[in-house]
């Protein structure tokens, strides 16, 4: 019943008094939706997707092919167990707490890199909303050596948004995985992680649930293997169920590593006022000129000197000692000069091959293309587009209905994006497109109508979202212009397939036509002409060797 | 050309040294397109709002009758100084750098109030994004007594999130704004605080405007008295401006504050495990019974004891000591007591003669109406939504088409929202409601057409904003529904009007059709009955009499 009462009239010291930090724990306690964590389904989905890519990006650099388990178990109406678990290097015991526990805590924040994590938020969010709403610690399993693994509870105090370890124990876990194949055995390694969250939840089926997020992140990780199943709580009324649900497994499509990928320093043109002046103050080199060529990419030796010059500075000056005023000179010099575009060999494509693999394996569909763009910049970041199709004849692929507007895969850095669709620039550039003049219906503001899969990814050192959750890309001209381009090269492809079907068609309702006329035809020639039975069916063989030839022609 | 590698095979140590602290500065600096900061235009509009909120509570708070002014000076081709003055309380020294220049920190996150601001992030935000683009720093200031004035400039320390005060003095300044009226003295008051930051930017007119902002902040807010200029760089070319362009005023509509509003204590069906969990351990009372009864609101001793009861917890236990699984069946025992809605004397609602007058003062229409909804209820926080319409007869007022579809303004704790529409609660109300037989034509999936301005109001001592911008409302089903009530009652209010005013139009044509006959008609009798000219006169009068009352029967 205490209403407490702040209401009375307030001064500059009273109201002074009240002004306290809030953690960013806190913040996005109270504004998780912001993360992706605003009902029961998604969460699920959510968390199951952060502990995923965390363990793609962590075999990635070490360079292992990676083997993943995901495993949902009930443990009460509406509470799931969210387990994953990996083949990857493993996370030094020192590490475990903040990486797990600590909102703003990561390796891939600070540096431009194409890595599927950016922020350093999402499993300790998972972990945060798991505790929210069961009370429970997020638990993990770590093996980096053969010799011992590691078994650590976490959970996040909010109020300083730092770790708190409830325990921490050797452990001889080995990360074990189902047999791919039945008489197979089953895999184990020396290294890997597992990370197990509980939380109030839901597991749905249907195009926002996790079985679709997985299947998509095996088309657009094809040299990933990964298994997955989800265990409900019996049923009352009903029969138990089987005591261990079987596995689903993704194979892999290919058993080599996508290319590793280089971070890059910042480009000097898509660097602002503000980011300029600080990179100055932190900088170890000890003259401007230094400065410019090392913490930056493309500048030579004799561009340094050039943007000295313009900027009328000292290239031997110390960077930290450039004032405001210095500086701004300094950021007009640099937009004045020409520089080469940003290096792009930092971006690793998944490849037209690798696309049209992964698409053959999931999509069952008559025609495959796929798209791989020469990379481009946006903001004085590198990105590039790839885009892919899968058309099944209608009425072949009962997931795809003729009548039905098309189906959008959209991927960014490998990451399958389930939700937000409309406010993405992959949905724009789709609906952007003349799909008519390539032989597909497209009614005005929509996407285009046929029994078909589309697959867009962006691949980029930093990739624009739109929000936290990241399940949408900003619409930057440069990126909208991109896509464009790759789905209209795969709508060309489209049309020179559509049409040659259409021929075809034709021709073989020309053929039917002919193969149904011609033994009376024969018939009647048989009659005319007073040919035997023999001489007949030669006549008739002839007779379709021709109008063939005819209809060919 | 240092493009550094780090793509080397990477093992559980090399990865765990990358490990790094993200600071909140730095974080929103690189997505600060979530803070509303994604182009030039939109940044000076965020920045002047999120001043004005900071105002306009401050002055509430004090119990102030607020006068604010506002001034953007252009300062180069893509720059302008933003300025926002008040006559509030003044924001004591020792907080000044950490309200300017600190993300999140405020007074208004950890309680449960109306109040604009809610998460203490805008106002710093804005100067981030000033520094960020201009180098230049935030300027501050503040009057708190009539003995002297602080002149202070900040900084942010992006690494830390920590301010960096560049300047700090006394100084002799007094609140000062332009006379209302010509003739009139300029007000000068012996409190308040200005604060200026510089931006690339820039100031454009329509919907987006700052311009259009300060309209709708003047009719949400008829208490305030709010003076506006820019004042732009001479177009090289044209004639020198004159020096000083004019100040827009806006003034009161009311002479009365809003009704001070109340904190309230969480309600307990509105609070999650986690949170439960989190309020024990820091409560400060000595047993679980005060703590269920002062920590919360509607928690009277019997119903504190009748949750322990059910929870099998024994009232005089000690709070913090209340263990996980004890937590779980406490919380249970919580959803399973029936208890009192929220308290909703914390809601400060516009009313509907204030929003009435708001709407006559900036909206010229024909038909005015407003609806204030009694408070409702959504995830435990208490909320209320208010309706208003301004409807004008075709072609009486220029700016409302009557084949356009209509406009809809809509305001958050009486803070009006400008961008993302489409993504808010409020257009969704707007277009579920079936205008078509309150007499509007109405398109499936639009809005209404017509020449009208809706206005929209949610107050609730925590609004749930979609993003951090604070631009849409999200759609919970207790604040749909709320706003669909209330839209319903103002369409029926419209629907009566509109009939009216169509049979109205009808009779005048009815009458004109009389006045046209008549004279005619009496001609003719005049002729036929043999009358002079006063017996003529005389019979007009009373056919026109005659029909009239047989019309209105």
């Amino acid at each position: 019943m205490a209403a407490k009462r702040t209401s009375e009239k307030e001064t500059a010291e009273s109201m002074g008094r009240r002004q306290r930090e809030i953690s960013i724990s806190e913040f996005f306690l109270k504004n998780r939706h912001l993360l992706g964590f605003d009902n029961p389904r998604k969460a699920v989905m959510t968390a199951v997707k952060e502990a995923v890519d965390n363990s793609l990006d962590a075999c990635e650099e070490a360079r292992i092919l990676p083997e993943i388990a995901v495993e949902l178990v009930q443990t009460a109406p509406d509470r799931w167990r969210v387990s994953v678990r990996d083949n990857g290097p493993g996370i030094v015991r020192a590490q475990i707490p903040k990486v797990f526990a600590k909102l703003l805590y990561g390796s891939k924040f600070h540096r431009l890199r194409m890595s599927r994590g950016q922020q350093g938020i999402g499993i300790s969010a998972a972990g945060m909303y798991g505790q929210l709403t069961t009370g429970s610690a997020t638990r993990i399993l770590s093996r980096t050596t053969a010799a011992s693994a590691r078994r650590v509870e976490v959970q996040i105090d909010t109020r300083s948004n730092k770790p708190a370890v409830l325990a921490d124990a050797e452990s001889d876990w080995r990360p074990e995985f189902p047999a791919a194949t039945e008489g197979a055995e089953a895999a184990t390694y020396p290294h890997g992680t597992e990370v197990s969250i509980e939380m109030t939840g839901q597991v749905v089926r249907g195009r926002l649930s996790v079985e679709e997020y997985l299947k998509q992140c095996a088309i657009a990780n094809p040299h990933l293997r990964l298994h997955y199943r989800a265990v409900p709580l019996p049923k009352p009324g009903l029969p138990e169920p089987p005591a261990e649900p079987a596995w689903t497994t993704y194979e892999r499509a290919t058993g080599e590593l996508p290319p590793p990928v280089e971070a890059i320093q910042p480009h000097p043109h898509g660097v602002e006022l503000g980011v300029l002046m600080q990179m100055l103050k932190d900088s170890t080199s000890r003259t401007l000129k230094g400065a410019l060529q090392e913490d930056f990419s493309r500048v030579s030796p004799r561009v340094a000197e050039e943007i000295c010059a313009r900027a009328n500075l000292d290239p031997k000056t110390s960077p930290a000692r450039v004032a405001q005023r210095e500086a701004e000179t300094l950021y007009q010099a640099i937009q004045d000069t020409k520089l080469m575009r940003p290096p792009t060999d930092c971006l690793a494509p998944i490849g037209e091959e690798q696309i049209l693999a992964g698409l053959r394996k999931e999509v069952p569909a008559d025609f495959y293309t796929a798209v791989s763009r020469p990379p481009s910049v946006y903001r004085g970041n590198p990105f590039l587009v790839e885009a892919g199709l899968a058309y099944a004849k209608p009425g072949d692929n009962p997931d795809l209905a003729a009548d039905d507007t098309v189906r959008v895969m959209r991927f960014a850095n490998r990451v399958p994006l389930l939700y937000m669709s409309g406010a993405c620039a992959m949905t724009e550039a789709m609906e952007s497109v003349n799909w008519k003049s390539y032989g597909l219906p497209h009614p005005k503001g929509a996407l285009p109508v046929g029994p078909a899969v589309f697959f867009l990814h962006i691949a980029s050192v930093w990739v624009p979202f739109t929000s936290e959750s990241k399940e949408a890309i900003a619409h930057y001209p440069e990126i909208l212009r991109e896509m464009t381009f790759a789905l209209q090269e795969i709508g060309r492809r489209l049309g020179v397939y559509l049409s040659r079907r259409q021929r075809q068609a034709e021709a073989d309702r020309k053929r039917s036509y002919i193969t149904k006329y011609i033994p009376h035809l024969a018939l009647g020639l048989q009659e005319i002409l007073g040919l035997d039975a023999a001489g007949k069916t030669d006549l008739e063989t002839r007779l379709v060797r021709m109008l063939e030839r005819a209809k060919d022609g």
